[in-house]
């Protein structure tokens, strides 16, 4: 049994579960998960015997060469398509993924089934079976870390002042590419001086200037698999209260990783990365979660946050972020993507942590 | 007042057409149009004399500083934010997104709203509205489209056999970047060969031969607008039977354009290109829609396909892309981004459609 056969068996074997009789998955990154197709326009119903597959005419080869389960070409809306086999096949009881249809869907499918059949809110079951990731997956997410760290250290060896955030962006991401990644995992943060305050600052037209931060987080697509990575350096020699409140988030981000392993509550990763920079009174200007879970999705499950129960398990890659934003002075943030192991854990990223000034 | 100012309004006075005290808006590109926000946590409520932007603390200071209707930050779930300022005011009719909203969302928005509130779903009004683009948009639009088409060309001037298509992708997407475009609007498509009769085709390590195709199928996002442009070339003299198609579809787009004015059926445009190709006996190989309206997203209203009733109206932006894909030649597509006008029509893209041998 293929791995692609293997997730679908399993997503099979849940349905009674929930005591439905099908499961129609839409979501890009679930119909991918369970079929490979990465294209814009997938369905997939997976029943206890077997699964179907719908996408328009656009990718009418595509699926007929790729897609290992019955594959169904739609004109109209692949929801009423899948529709038309439910009803044949009198499956009445049919699970939908509540989190990503949207009410308009959701009531055109339901006006696409017959009287007697009803449709089942389940929730992010196949978002909580991707949470613990394959052999196969974890060797993608190995190599879009390597790729992410080495497209970094190409474009930070070319680094002075007076470049542009957003040809440092377009760099790094040239570089990614070159070394194999389909492409960012998400918007490359480049961010210099007080702009790095801004957790999610857009790159623009800022030049680098001496004596300013340089946040960059960025991540790579490698086979559909994401890293990430944010690193913090500086232009000229930093004043000390850049270098205090760097050592302060890197006590919190080692504090946080040594907190992984099997067992442990998130919420508990979260408030080890917390309680370090409260010590250093830089509690109020951590103003995010310390990280998330990634694999084919930049933000997978679990959430490393507060109070956050769901307990780690090996095979979970996440990221661990703790950050520190001073509107006065600029923000720091270092981030690692991090596997769950049997024993603890493993940083992924090679990319060092000390405190780089050019 | 400002352009935003009147965009708020313009909804605002949709409110009771629509019988509803309130809209809740909360798809990123509305949001985007609304309130200049471009980051991934953002939602507006819209009432007939205020507007409400919610954000969370990762934003806060961004929001502070640009956002001009009154700012709340929240902590959890902002739709549970936005349901107590809907409570307090006593709004007790709600539109929602209901093209957006997925149903878990929707349940949790219902849940937060005490008895004697109602939510009504109210479709792509806002969408509706971006259709006709403002002066502003345009000039967005027209950045866009030049920078497209300039990366294209630096990029086309150094091509060559023996390319991988990911390294032409990196290519095109880093001259893009250097030339002020924020991202690529959509993932560059570069396809050599008989990919190419992919339509939407994800550049892999293939490189480009000697007597093959090269379909480059790529956009610029600039200020948040994208552009749309499709290219075909061909490594070496290509043989009569490739030259009859391109032709062929260069007919069918020369033919939409020609159709495109204000009060034509967008289903009329996509006749005409249909009918040329229909005329060359490749109507079979035409395996999806002429074209579609673009902005703030890639994919926008009016659909440019077959039986769609939307009239066209001066300052729509569309594409018009037909293609014609055969399994053992590959595929071709023609493509501009095309501004509806007063008299007819303007073709944005300023990028040759010669069929160029290299």
């Amino acid at each position: 049994m293929t791995d692609l056969e293997q997730r679908r068996r399993a997503v099979a074997e849940r349905l009674a579960g929930f005591k439905i009789d099908a499961l129609v998955v839409s979501s890009p990154a679930n119909v991918r998960y369970l079929s490979d197709y990465s294209g814009s326009n997938g369905l997939l119903v997976i029943t206890p015997g077997e699964s179907h597959f719908f996408t328009d005419p656009r990718y009418q080869l595509e699926a007929s060469q790729k897609i290992t389960c019955k594959v169904h070409v739609a004109k109209g809306p692949l929801i009423v398509a899948a529709a038309a086999i439910l009803k044949r096949k009198k499956l009445k009881k049919i699970g939908f993924e509540s989190a990503w249809v949207h009410y308009e869907l959701y009531a055109r499918f339901k006006d696409a089934l017959p009287l007697g059949f009803a449709l089942h809110p389940v929730g992010r079951v196949i978002e909580e079976q991707r949470m613990v990731k394959s052999p196969v997956e974890i060797e993608r997410i190995r190599a879009s870390v390597r790729i992410n760290s080495e497209a970094y250290s190409r474009t930070m060896r070319n680094i002075r002042p007076r470049l542009r955030e957003r040809e440092i962006a377009a760099e790094l991401e040239f570089q990614m590419r070159l070394l194999g990644a389909e492409k960012a995992s998400f918007d490359t943060i480049v961010a210099a001086g007080v702009h790095s305050a801004l957790p999610h600052a857009q790159p623009g037209a800022h030049r680098l200037a001496e004596n300013e931060l340089l946040l960059v987080d960025m991540g790579s697509s490698v086979e559909g698999y994401a890293s990430d990575m944010t690193r913090v350096s500086y232009a000229g020699e930093a004043p000390k209260r850049v270098r205090d409140v760097y050592k302060a988030v890197l006590e919190a981000n080692l504090a946080a990783i040594d907190a992984v392993r099997p067992g442990i509550a998130a919420g508990k990763v979260d408030a080890a990365a917390r309680n370090v920079l409260k010590a250093h009174k830089l509690d109020r200007a951590f103003v995010h979660s310390t990280g998330h879970g990634l694999g084919l999705e930049i933000h997978e499950m679990p959430r490393i946050g507060k109070a956050e129960k769901t307990q780690l398990r090996a095979g979970m890659a996440i990221t661990i972020e703790p950050g520190a934003y001073l509107e006065d002075l600029g923000g720091v943030r270092i981030e690692d993507t991090v596997l769950v192991t049997a024993e603890g854990c493993e940083v992924l990223t090679p990319t060092s942590k000390e405190f780089v000034n050019f």
